[in-house]
């Protein structure tokens, strides 16, 4: 009967897991189609990553149902507790990518086919594909059970975020030459800021996965770097 | 015995009560002296939010790791088993507020003394002042276990939305109007961009609050309306 009772639990968690995975490659994907959708002002693509948005939504409901139902049913304890919180934890980042996915997709239309992203498409691109290698990477690791990983991960960001600054700064200097590009180019940079916030959320994902495979806290947060905050007026 | 384990329930709940109490009020004296700071250029002020942030994430912390021995330690379930839960996630909206105030902290220093924020600062304070009424009323609301009033507070949310959505275009024509604005109005549109969230946390807040009180969903979700999104280029 314990056995039984057991085998159940890991069951469970076997779901919980796969809900996980299922919510990781959603966000990746719409993370992707957003992107593309933005540099290719292709709106039918916008428009399916704003309804992706609420298979997320469904999904982490789903989870966090099961989760709850799990702790209240099974009083799981140590490890097995802190993998059903962080379980809890790791859906709300993914379901945040999903929203910012989303956002990045409404802002198709306001950007359309302004000169301003044609010209910019190789840095967002080059800054969503390292975003996009996190966010499947997160997942993948953590299915594996590498808390190793994780460490490298997070170190990972900071290299989003200098390459944000970088989109950061190309932008201003668009508006500057051209004030009809001003609109078009600070929905752009929403979406640049939601790419880097993506990193973010990666980077709590994986704090979150070391803390539950090592039941330790990921050694010395590195200080947050978005450098465009100490970008001097000029 | 057992009245012993439920008073002692109950004194944990309180505890953790009073923790989402102290966030909420941090949260609204941080998302004020922020506002303050960037309208004043006063970069003191600006640093005490950023170290205030430090205090917010310990008390998550610390309301984390109450709920969750709490959970294991005494197996709570239905009402009990919903507030617990929900007490981590308004303490993790809270925390988020505590951030998108340091954000806006952060950014004191760059916008500097630019004259498009003081020509713009009535319009933030006014939109400031209702995201922090919001803030103040949802922990407030909670407390007194007022349930009807988070659906009047979540649909407050929308006056927050469009009151954005019009500092939104007024940067853009201060913007238009003299490139050297650009710089300091895009640190600007992220911080009425960081108020308009704080209020979707709010949101997120009143509906955990109600699911906590009655045990169902807030009725029917209002569409999430930011309108800048569907700004025409122009």
């Amino acid at each position: 009967m314990a056995e039984h009772i057991v085998a159940s639990f890991d069951e469970e968690l076997e779901h919980i897991d796969r809900l996980l995975r299922d919510m990781g490659e959603l966000a990746g994907s719409m993370t992707q189609a957003a992107t593309r959708a933005l540099l290719a002002s292709d709106t039918a693509l916008a428009q399916r990553v704003i309804s992706d948005d609420t298979i997320m939504d469904a999904k982490q409901g789903e989870l966090d149902e099961r989760a709850i139902t799990l702790i209240a049913k099974r009083q799981p304890m140590a490890q097995d507790l802190r993998t059903v919180v962080g379980a809890i934890r790791m859906a709300s980042d993914l379901e945040r990518i999903g929203d910012l996915a989303k956002n990045i997709a409404k802002r198709v239309g306001a950007v359309g086919q302004s000169a301003a992203p044609r010209r910019l498409s190789h840095s967002i691109d080059t800054m969503a594909s390292m975003v996009l290698h996190q966010v499947r990477a997160v997942i993948e690791h953590y299915v594996a059970r590498d808390a190793q990983a994780m460490v490298s991960l997070r170190d990972e960001d900071e290299k989003i975020d200098i390459h944000y600054t970088s989109v950061f700064r190309e932008l201003l200097t668009y508006m500057m030459e051209d004030p009809r590009n001003i609109t078009a180019c600070t929905h752009l940079l929403f979406c640049a800021k939601n790419l880097e916030r993506v990193g973010d959320h990666v980077t709590n994902i994986a704090e979150n996965a070391y803390y539950i495979l090592t039941g330790e806290q990921l050694p010395v947060q590195r200080p947050k770097l978005d450098e465009t905050q100490m970008t001097a007026e000029s």
